[in-house]
């Protein structure tokens, strides 16, 4: 497969408009947004796409969602003049945008940067995929593995995230390469079990975008891979590690900060009190200021509306236990703040309730946050 | 009744405790926070307080909620200090606290403190019992109202609020005290629907508070208050000043805005949406902006698992229609940036789906927002 960037003018003069050519018709599985609005190429890929792929078309600057009917006949041009250049059928081109929402697609700028976009596919241009598709991201997200035995070969995956970041699921582009044979009925099987458990553990602002979207393409060969284990642990590899390269790349996220929560009677309330935690502006701006202010996860904790019993709660940040049967175990507050001024933080919620857990990655909320988001568009 | 308010050293050299003294036993009812993590002073009166009562004592600068057994039993040793002074029982006083989690009561000061604080009671004290209750309030909030005829008289609120403020319910403290007739199982039926139409309606960080407390105190006279429905306006219409009172003061808000989801199939429907676009730190920091970004109020509303039709959403911001049928109607954005840059922004968002409505103020988020919090304890 081959891929290309290039700046088409859609944002500004950086890159903005990337392509993937897969020589083979090749399967491939999607997730995407759960938000009730969703982006227009999820609605066209949805209608136009039933089999096989041969292309893949990603801009940023826009988000092409709110456009309305418009929204996919602009993307229907766009096929069309695609498929024409790269001689394969229109229903062979999958879409995917990222950008402000509400504005429609600059369709003639995206057909006149169809040449230079094709004339410029190459296998090793992949970086140059991954930052055309950036938007306030501040680094290229890029990650690779490798499948022996018969079937097997490298998988690529590239990711855009930064803002607009909430599990179920989080808002980001992504998109997995995979030289392995497998097929898109296996792919439609794991993908989505694979996306809880990485995309799905992320957080930074608690909003959906309507765009997100996860792509994993493999093509289609002979013989198909033999060691299907050591895909399936590649492949779930990459996702998480492009999960936590979005999570840390967090709008003005100075830290990331990993939330576990254990002993819960099931995992539904472990889920539910890890993101409660992982959302509330108390507990993160707490994280930014280093600020031990173990009261105010208790108070997001009992705000869950999930059954907790206070009086068994343990909180164990960094290795320290602040918290123990629901009350302060004294501690250095000093120490404590040198304990989390750094760049990934640890907290446990021990609910001593039974035997559940899940685990959640979650940014802190910063001057910076307010900074880019206050004038995002301008 | 009588008010006083002190500074016993809780916080800092401001006044930090407040006492009101009722001559004769009286009516009341509460309100209490939905989180599952209940201050001290909550698990206090509910189990000792059953009757009509003679004092409120409310203290700011610590919570008393995370402090296990240990804080009910601080508030006894109190309560029987302040009875025996007051030469009332022990079951006639009422507790609220506000201020830092997890911090034990330091009951040496406020048991010394007193002597003061009854000595200074005195009817016209309520603004110095308003000032005792805050935080990191920039204001007293203060109201009063009048019910004329038999068994009416005055009624005065007073509240304290700023931060960890998310309705279901408000974190605040909020007091009522009025010298209308008026019995305990009316006022227990009023209180919480009063409630709901008015602190419940209010939201800064979608932080919910382990202390959300409101009170309304009302004398045991020979005859009840004759303008029974002059009295619920009167009392509603102070509960809604008050709310909005905490929400213009809400910390480090430069500007409320008012949103109205109309137009949705059912009542649950509209205030869904309306609590998910009211707490979108995307939303709110384009507001903080002055950014019209109405695509942020789509992907929140679209996020806020409901149905909604998104190709009929009309979406008005300060009178001027940004979006109709699901897609942007032309607009001037310097424009609407003056429109926005007002202490009070209307956002109305119309379904066109059905007939019921709900509205809630919310703050923008800003950098103070995040300074005040990152440094809380500090």
């Amino acid at each position: 497969m081959r891929f290309s960037g290039v700046a088409a003018g859609i944002k500004d003069t950086s890159l903005d408009l990337g392509l993937v050519f897969f020589e083979q018709p090749t399967s491939f599985a999607a997730v995407y947004t759960r938000n009730k609005v969703k982006a227009a190429h999820i609605l066209y890929n949805r209608k136009k796409v039933k089999g096989l792929v041969r292309a893949l078309l990603v801009n940023s600057g826009c988000a092409n969602a709110c456009t309305g009917t418009e929204g996919v006949s602009d993307l229907e041009v766009i096929a069309k003049a695609l498929a024409s250049k790269l001689r394969i059928k229109e229903d062979e081109i999958l879409f995917a945008s990222t950008g402000v929402i509400g504005r429609r697609m600059p369709v003639q700028k995206i057909v006149g940067a169809i040449p230079d976009l094709v004339r410029n596919l190459k296998e090793k241009n992949i970086e140059q995929f991954a930052r055309a598709i950036m938007t306030t991201d501040t680094y290229p997200k890029l990650v690779q593995a490798y499948v022996s035995g018969a079937g097997g070969g490298a998988i690529a995956g590239v990711a855009k995230g930064a803002g607009m970041i909430n599990p179920l699921f989080a808002t980001m582009l992504s998109f997995l390469f995979t030289e392995c044979a497998v097929s898109q009925e296996s792919l439609k099987k794991l993908v989505p079990a694979m996306a809880r458990e990485s995309y799905e553990r992320i957080t930074v602002d608690g909003d959906t975008s309507t765009n997100d979207t996860v792509m994993v393409f493999a093509p289609r060969k002979a013989a198909t891979v033999t060691d299907f284990a050591s895909f399936k642990e590649k492949l779930l590899g990459l996702m998480r590690e492009l999960a936590l390269l979005i999570v840390r790349d967090g709008e003005g996220a100075t830290k990331v900060v990993h939330i576990t929560i254990q002993g819960a009677q099931r995992r539904e309330i472990a889920e539910r009190l890890a993101r409660r935690i992982s959302v509330s502006p108390l507990v993160k701006t707490a994280f930014f200021g280093c600020d031990p202010n173990w009261g105010r996860i208790m108070a997001a904790a009992g705000d869950a509306d999930v059954p907790i019993r206070p009086e068994k709660v343990e909180i164990v940040l960094q290795g320290e236990t602040l918290v123990r049967g629901g009350v302060e175990v004294p501690f250095s507050e000093p120490h404590l703040k040198r304990l989390m001024d750094k760049k990934e933080v640890e907290l446990l919620v021990d609910l001593h309730d039974g035997k559940a857990s899940y685990d959640i990655y979650t940014t802190d909320l910063t001057f910076d946050y307010v900074k880019i988001n206050a004038s995002y568009r301008t």
